[in-house]
């Protein structure tokens, strides 16, 4: 049998694959083995990487949109030069190794982002893609092309017949993303079977419907087929979509083609049926010599970077102060003074009386700090002047200029969300995006994937609540605040006025470890007056807003525009001779991340007597309050009307608080 | 002024949108002044509908997908002679009116869904079609066209940039919807602003690559060239999509075409001008009875309806049983012996031991409730070998032929859901669906209009904690179970066996006021012994599975695959000498809705120390375990490893029940 030596290379990737899979008896053989033409092309010519440099800022980013083909990307990374093992490669899906089951970022191994949940990696390469687009216009002068990277995307039908696809491809067209080639595996099969059942799109025309560059037809295992597609994409100022006819499972005699290769393991027998087919004679995990210097690209990429290097430090010479600043904003890092600016600006709002929603602190905090953090990149699904995500500063970025630093996402909430995760993952820009509260809904996997990447992006959510009115309960949250709490390490803040705001933006900003959620209110908020201590103790979560002479006979938790109410219905528990503590608690997370001391000293534990009061479902509060406490909540949807008569009508008034109050006390 | 006829017409809905916002001081002018037009050819035309009957069987369904518009279908409604009165119209936004902000589902007064969030309002279009073409194919005889009728969608930009409209009308295309007609009302302008900066999708060129009817660059304020359109729309087998270029706000002759008659009154003074430039002399909320008369809908609705009734009277006669099959499934009601058939089964799998999983489970019950009722329409999003959605009598519909009764939606998690939401309020059907519990994310606003509009959808989620195992934290839920017990009206079940599970299902089918999400497990659960009292509490959503001899020390609470272990801890602590008691608790909702003597009776108040266990985020639990008690619950995302590695992994082991219960009581 005479097999060409590209096909002999994708082979390597295929065998090591299946035999994954089959080690571990779970994975998904089938996409690795059909795209491992596709791949060895890809990365074999053109991608500009350096595997002994992961975080190499140039590099271009490659993403495996179709994640459950994981196998593929360790293959590949294995077979370069990254530093992920053979022995990394037999543990896949092994619990504490690094070849999960689905990719999970891991900037030091190569992996550029969590891809599984489908279409979500195809967003993140938009996010990416643009990204790259805005330094480039930030940093880029005459002769240094010091931003100049390709982002390169793999997906599958899945991909494509998710919603999120067309949010992102339809935006990535009109921003006119040239440096986005996406592969579409197109191989006529899902997990249900053959797609034609039920995805029958003319997926070219569609595509081209985005403004698009489009290459159909090509033949996904002819290598010079897909070298042409790559040469021809690369030339164009347009997203390119290069769709690929493969066999799902290539390689394996008796199942490919069909949905049995896509989540399973093949078999003992398949997989030695596969190896004959293949022409593959090693042993599992066994890559000969000359197989493997064919793959390795750890000289060429060194050399490539030592060449951006070398770029870099001539743009150093030429533009001392943009180069300090690319690396400062590629760290991550803020700043210098940054901690003066939030600290004279916490101070003055605090001064600052008067009535406003939060969301209109929000734009003010916004106009305070955006100017000393040209990273902080800003958006709006389609609601900027209701969730006031512009700030003075503001300027859109188009597809013709992109060096401005905010943009107008359009209706697309989920495609807003998983591409300000691209954003954040490439690094140089702190997106964050606006909607309202309760169409979080609609970017939900986004912000889950956000946390779970630990990554720092900042929604802007406003509207947060039956305070929101007449727009009815469609657009009323009602189960929101409780439920983004749930998400592991997503930090959600719910200012209660202009402070809390103005230190909630800050705290999400300085917040590395994971995503920032501030839901803001759309109605008027009064500004609180707070003592040195208090103001200090914004940013602990939780702390005592007001309190009372000896020890509290109860406490009242609120957040939000519930505060207010809370310290109304304290003056008149006060009166009646009640000794009653407030605690404001913008955000539960942050609380629930102080020491217990500070957090006893919060919320004693001989009071026991607690009354939550938030205009949402209350199970976030029943921690605190405990089997003898209260939550004052929705039980219900909301409804259209005003805010006045709807915070009445579902008992958010002095008098419910009064009355709860005292018949627990009774 | 010379005013044309149908340009009066259409300016009494404009007037009334103006004036009703106006008054309200809230709300959306522009999008009904400027489809009134439009509205006025489809609504005194061409829409089959009786005013009088407003839940006639065979109506032409109209959604207004782009539902901040409301103020058109009231207007409409109104004039066109439904149960809905100019105090209704002057009310428009008030608490307890029936003019919400947004349209509310009332199927009294001709609101077919609640619509408000984007793109949903045209994905459940596409799921009333679907269940027409469906109904049709199953019920309709040579000579007997029993069920035909068109559906009918108005939409907007924002529809049509929201990621849903792509999944369900990719899925209308494939499935030939032709009597779906959809009204693209394209005036360029978005919140933000003209859209052609965030949306420059060729849409004509989209929705043929969907294999749609693309009627493009229609004028949407010229009745004949929408009448031309609408003529050969109705011709189609595929469905149609009318482009009508508009001008939003038409009329206002300062703001139209501007976002400023998008979602704000448009004053005192533009009412007037855009009165004078309509030559519309009347006052607010006054129509002159020629123009009422030419949109009075009422006799000719009657008719039409007396000839559908004659025609079912011939139709009983010559097909008496399927006439009685229709009435009953259109009426929502379950075939006689339905108790019987569940009474019957339900008893039978409490014989059963062995260990299956519950998504096994569920098929098993699927098999023995399927066949008695035709009604029920499967589907996965493409998932089907996961869920287990299928059952041994499904048949796909396709196409072709849409008399099967399962349907491969397609990795389409929200159009799916979306969909069945226009399945059940077109009636006739009841659909459930499945996709992995972790993808309710992407589905997630489309549950939760079913349960505002208290559908009977049911959502099969399976795959329902770390249990699932290699496929890793983008795969593993750990906060949707309380986070999907957080949206009103959505009952889950999360079921510990076979028997449960085939409770489960038996009460999300005979439950009516809203949707039911099933959790269900990957891997094998043991079948539990039950006493006869112990089987018929299961319908209460939690009841004492195992009790001690005396007043119980300690009461466990578990749910699903965590029911087991509850077991085994309290065999453990029973030979240390405890007195424990066991709470299987599969549905919460339910729960809450026993009455206090029975929840007492499981929970009694003198027990403090309580344990839940439950391998998700913990807060659903606090409120029966208090401040006392404790949780064992997962506190960050899963990871990939096998089900077992990860349950030792995080804490769910007999040792770590048993230590903490002898911590609690130490």
């Amino acid at each position: 049998m005479q097999i060409s030596r590209r096909r002999q290379l994708a082979n390597a990737v295929r065998v090591l694959a299946m035999d994954a899979v089959q080690k571990a008896n779970s994975g998904h053989p089938g996409m690795p083995m059909g795209m491992a033409d596709i791949a060895e092309v890809l990365w074999n010519d053109h991608l500009r990487h350096n595997p002994g440099d992961p975080q190499w800022w140039d590099r271009d980013r490659f993403v495996l949109s179709n994640g459950h083909g994981s196998m593929l990307l360790y293959a590949l990374l294995h077979l370069s030069g990254y530093p992920l093992t053979l022995d990394d490669l037999r543990a896949f899906r092994q619990l504490g190794s690094h070849t999960a089951g689905h990719p999970e970022h891991d900037p030091q191994r190569g992996i550029e982002t969590t891809t599984g949940p489908l279409g979500q990696g195809l967003a993140n390469a938009v996010g990416m893609a643009l990204a790259e687009k805005m330094l480039a216009a930030s940093f880029n002068r005459p002769g240094f092309d010091l931003v100049d990277h390709h982002t390169w995307v793999f997906l599958g039908d899945g991909c494509l017949m998710e919603g999120i696809s067309h949010e992102a491809c339809s935006l990535a067209g009109t921003l006119q993303l040239g440096k986005l080639i996406a592969f579409y595996d197109d191989n006529g099969i899902s997990i249900d079977g053959q797609v034609q059942g039920w995805f029958t799109d003319d997926t070219p025309r569609r595509f081209e419907a985005y403004g698009w560059h489009v290459v159909p037809n090509v033949d996904g295992h002819d290598p010079a087929a897909i070298e042409a597609a790559i040469v021809a994409a690369k030339q164009q100022d347009r997203p390119s979509l290069i769709c690929c006819r493969t066999i799902i499972g290539y390689g394996a005699p008796n199942k490919q083609g069909t949905e049995a290769t896509h989540g399973a393991a093949l078999g003992v027998e398949e997989v030695a049926a596969a190896r004959q087919k293949l022409g593959w004679v090693w042993e599992p995990f066994v890559i000969p010599e000359d197989i493997r210097s064919g793959w390795d690209a750890r000289e060429r990429g060194a050399r490539r970077q030592a060449q951006w290097n070398d770029l870099f430090a001539r743009y150093k010479l030429a533009f001392p102060g943009p180069a300090a600043e690319f690396e400062r904003r590629m760290r991550g890092e803020l700043p210098d003074g940054w901690s003066a600016v939030v600290e004279e600006y916490v101070a003055q709002v605090a001064q600052s009386g008067g009535s406003l929603a939060t969301r209109q602190s929000s734009q003010q905090a916004l106009n305070a700090y955006g100017p000393v953090l040209p990273e902080l990149f800003g958006g709006s699904a389609d609601l900027t002047g209701s969730n006031n995500t512009n700030r003075k500063d503001s300027r859109a970025v188009t597809g013709e200029d992109a060096s401005g630093n905010y943009l107008h996402y359009g209706v697309r909430e989920f495609g807003m969300s998983a591409m300000m995760n691209g954003i954040a993952l490439h690094g140089g820009l702190i997106p964050y995006g606006g909607t309202f509260l309760v169409f979080s809904d609609y970017a939900r996997n986004a912000m889950r994937m956000s946390a779970l990447m630990k990554q720092r992006v900042i929604y802007v959510m406003t509207h947060d609540s039956i305070g929101l009115g007449e727009d009815g309960p469609t657009h009323q949250p009602v189960e929101h605040l409780p439920s983004l709490r749930l998400i592991p390490n997503m930090t959600l803040w719910r200012p209660c006025d202009g402070t809390e705001t103005a230190v909630a933006w800050a705290a999400a900003i300085e917040w590395r470890d994971g995503p920032s959620c501030l839901a803001l209110s759309r109605q008027g908020l009064p500004a609180q007056p707070r003592s040195a201590e208090q103001l200090a103790n914004i940013k602990r979560g939780g702390y005592v807003l007001q309190d009372c002479k000896g020890m509290a006979q109860v406490i009242l938790i609120a957040t939000g525009s519930e505060v207010a109410l809370a310290l109304e219905a304290a003056r008149q528990l006060t009166q009646d001779g009640k000794r009653v503590r407030v605690v404001s608690m913008p955000s539960v997370c942050v609380f629930e991340r102080q020491d217990e001391a500070y957090r006893e000293q919060v919320l004693p534990g001989g009071v026991e007597c607690r009354v939550a009061i938030e205009a949402a479902v209350p199970d976030t509060w029943w921690r605190y309050v405990g089997l003898r406490g209260a939550v004052i909540g929705m039980t219900s949807f909301g409804a259209s009307g005003t805010a006045q008569d709807l915070f009445r009508h579902f008992g958010f008034t002095t008098e419910c608080v009064v009355r709860r109050v005292t018949e627990l006390l009774a």
